[in-house]
């Protein structure tokens, strides 16, 4: 089976926004093993979407087209398609009266009005090339199309990401799966893993990487970014439960090979389990930072609700704030300097004091782009305070300014992690050095 | 002029990075005034690369390449591009000489070696199909390709984003201008707005724009993201000195229309520039922070050196922390809330006196996904606090949480800007409440 991307705009052609949809549609089809041998971009012009569908059907089985199909007289993907196959347009009365209904849920139109109100130009979206089926926009109101055209297969979804990766998920692969003879339902497990890095995480499960290799279902794929790898477990079979009951025992021999570095799945996120784990406990937390400059507060205030948790926190930039603003004893400062193991402890308990919180958690090091104290760049230390003592780590962080602030800000909440899971003595990159009685 | 894009590499079509060079490129192109018609994707595939050169050949003048040239065996543009003009590969000896000085530069071989030690297949940088013409590579190794083929061009270029921009501004566009029978210098300039829509600054314009139109160059465009609107200028003339003086009068238009929107050109940032404004002034700052939860103190602390400058902040996430950390009166938490004019400027003066700052800056509001204390997703008071008094601003952002954080930032910092330029009254989006004395 081979497919071809196309993509349909102005807005790609001339670079006002990057052609995301491609990426994640290539991604999408090589994991269930769809050839993918070119992706084409063509700008808001019948002819020239009306070529590309031909040409490319030319040379693979199926066509995945995004864009183009909203209501203004520049989308002009349902044209393209119709002059491809040779045939016309027609308004499907079905699907003119599911937008009808959509536009008076969406409060655009007075409800049982029947869509008044609505202008004319929007019922161009349930126009379809005689011969087409249209594919359900659950979250959006353009639906896309599904045309055969001679043996091949034209799919054409909006642009939108969110309603592009819906319908797909949804009607297109599983339409493509079938016509290639393959199972028809494909579904993803994303292990999360933080304080590993890529070659670690793929070194963990090497041997399953080896075991699957032969066998091409399910398929593992790592994704490293932010400071975090994720593991990717694909899996295709005839219904959703064969396809989980393939992925389970990979699954499973992924989490003892990850160990404590695995911290959650899918759509979990780093600081929300850290969030969650405080809660659970009853716990709050107040956070001081140097190195990391507000991105770690930052984080952590990304997640709604926050604030049941997140005390606050302290941005001691200055070395001096660090004494007068976290109560840091100058002489550490004077002795040690500010980037020390010894200063991230004092930093962490000032802050759970001073902001009264069950745990303090801190940042001090070297962002770069120089040196500091004679220590180098990436140098990281975060200081940990608790009910029962303080403990602190100590890594040395790889790339720019912003990498290292962004991997900082990961490491800080590894650690706070860890240790309210009980699980900070199995360290994968350095020992912990308890700086109090826990 | 007509030009294609081409890009070639695995990685693209299987997502595992996103085509940003094409972006770029058709901007630039764009912006000269080339038409660009298709983008197309290839694999790492000979055949596949000389046909889709062929293919764009047939349509356009030109075929702008990126990728594949690189020293490993799945490098295949150079051999895609010889396929496709019917010609073989040689070893330019220039080429290799360069080469090979440029490994001894780069401290991979000893120096004086003549490249020894640097694996063979690294030469291969140095093939060229018959006929072509080596395109340097200031900032890299690989160099890039110009082949004629029948009446059209080829240019193959790097996919490293720096090595491409560099190469296509120094050979690539004054090679296709020069074809193309235009001049052969194109010079941006940019202006970077702050608490400005891209509504609001197409608006200021709009007369210049009209202007113009006609003219086809110099070309105004405008570029919207997180918060702030740039305004890019855009001249082609036969030399840089030339396109300078085309871009002076519409940059001095530009300059009265935006007003105090205006914050910098080119690369500027405007933390940079408030953090610059304040350093000149021998001046420092400390920021509280609720609604922005660290967002504004990393994005002042991204810039290096901030030190300098930036003293330090508070996250006062939890209302009381507000008081015992910022001295907010709870009088005034408790009947006008946290979301009002009167804590936001209680906060900055609370940080500024507390961390012992020239001026305190303060964001309070709502970033959602719910509203809080009665008052609306996207309700922001920043509050100001210097030597001689204080102010606040209230605006209402669009957006979700995310964006709303993001734009929060940008208008907070844009108040200290307006306030130390002496610009603040001409506030283009609220009045502005005076607090105390100034």
């Amino acid at each position: 089976m081979r497919a071809e991307l196309l993509a349909v705009g102005d807005e790609l052609l001339y670079g006002d926004i990057v052609n995301g949809n491609a990426a994640w549609l290539g991604g999408q089809l090589a994991d269930v093993g769809v050839q993918v041998s070119t992706s084409i971009v063509v700008g808001d012009v019948i002819a020239d979407i009306a070529t590309a569908i031909v040409a490319a059907l030319d040379r693979a089985d199926a066509v995945v087209l995004t864009g183009g199909l909203g209501p203004t007289q520049d989308d002009l993907t349902r044209e393209g398609i119709a002059q491809a196959a040779g045939v016309g347009l027609h308004r499907d009365a079905a699907e003119e009266a599911t937008l009808r209904r959509r536009f008076e849920e969406m409060g655009r139109s007075r409800a049982g009005s029947g869509g008044r109100g609505v202008p004319e130009m929007n019922f161009r979206q349930a126009d379809l090339p005689v011969g087409a089926q249209a594919l359900p926009n659950v979250p959006g109101t353009a639906p896309g199309i599904r045309m055969e055209i001679g043996s091949g297969v034209v799919y054409a979804m909006p642009g939108v990401p969110f309603e592009m990766k819906d319908m797909f998920t949804r009607s297109v692969l599983p339409d493509i799966l079938r016509r290639a003879g393959e199972p028809a339902v494909v579904v993803h497990r994303v292990l999360r893993t933080a304080g590993m890095w890529e070659s670690m995480v793929a070194e963990a499960l090497a041997d399953e990487v080896t075991r699957l290799e032969p066998l091409g279902n399910p398929r593992i794929a790592f994704l490293a970014s932010g400071g975090q790898t994720r593991v990717r477990i694909t899996a295709r079979a005839a219904d959703r439960l064969a396809a989980q009951e393939l992925i389970a025992p990979v699954e499973a021999a992924a989490r003892v090979a990850l160990g404590p570095g695995l911290y959650g799945v899918d759509d979990d996120s780093l600081e929300k389990v850290v969030l969650d784990l405080l809660g659970a406990r009853g716990a709050t937390l107040a956070v001081a930072e140097s190195m990391t400059g507000g991105l770690l507060a930052g984080r952590l205030t990304d997640v709604p609700g926050a604030s049941a948790v997140l005390r606050g926190g302290v941005v001691a930039y200055a070395t001096e704030v660090k004494s007068s603003a976290l109560g840091v004893d100058p002489a550490i400062l004077e002795t040690v300097g500010a980037v020390s193991p010894e200063t991230a402890v004092a930093m962490a308990a000032g802050v759970r004091e001073r902001l009264g919180a069950t745990y303090g958690l801190a940042t001090t090091g070297v962002a770069g782009p120089d040196e500091q104290e004679g220590k180098p760049v990436g140098t990281l230390h975060v200081g940990l305070a608790g009910p029962d003592g303080a403990t602190t780590r100590t890594v040395r962080l790889p790339g720019d300014r912003r990498r290292v602030r962004e991997f900082a800000v990961v490491q800080a909440l590894d650690v706070l992690r860890r240790v309210l899971t009980g699980v900070a003595a199995a360290g994968d990159f350095g020992p912990w050095v308890p700086t109090g009685p826990r």
